[in-house]
């Protein structure tokens, strides 16, 4: 894949109150949602087990947001099941 | 809901190289998972950025996680909406 033509975006941050730099070819405005949902998850997981360290904090914010990930995974591959069934009913 | 039924798993996981304790609701083979994937995007990030700390490898996993997540939905989406515009062709 040739990139030689993409730009890369330095983007400022604020995840669980520091700031990052984070580059990438992605627009600048996805770099921040990014940043945004995995702020929003570690906020939640600091609020709600403050005794935590804050790596463990981001270890469980990071499980969490993959659960997401596996709960959207499984809901995308039910519906292509059933539309496939559908299909062959066609 | 009533989840009065559901039992507490705890499964014992290791991530980027600590041991956790987890608990849930859910399966522990699904818990497993959800650590696997963890410890491999963190382990990845370790492994090709040596120098940032424990906390900012983690940050940086949970983005990459992230990015799965949104990359996912956006294919899901791209789908339902071509399901979409050929059930208005029937």
């Amino acid at each position: 894949m040739d990139n030689s033509s993409d730009s890369i975006n330095r983007v400022k941050v604020k995840i669980n109150g520091e700031y990052y730099y984070l580059k990438g070819t992605a627009p600048a405005e996805h770099i921040e949602k990014l940043a945004a949902y995995v702020d929003e998850k570690v906020t939640f997981v600091g609020e709600n087990y403050p005794r935590l360290s804050t790596v463990n904090v981001t270890i469980l914010a990071a499980l969490l947001i993959t659960e997401d990930l596996f709960q959207l995974k499984q809901e995308y591959e039910e519906f292509l099941d059933t539309f496939d069934a559908k299909r062959k009913d066609l």
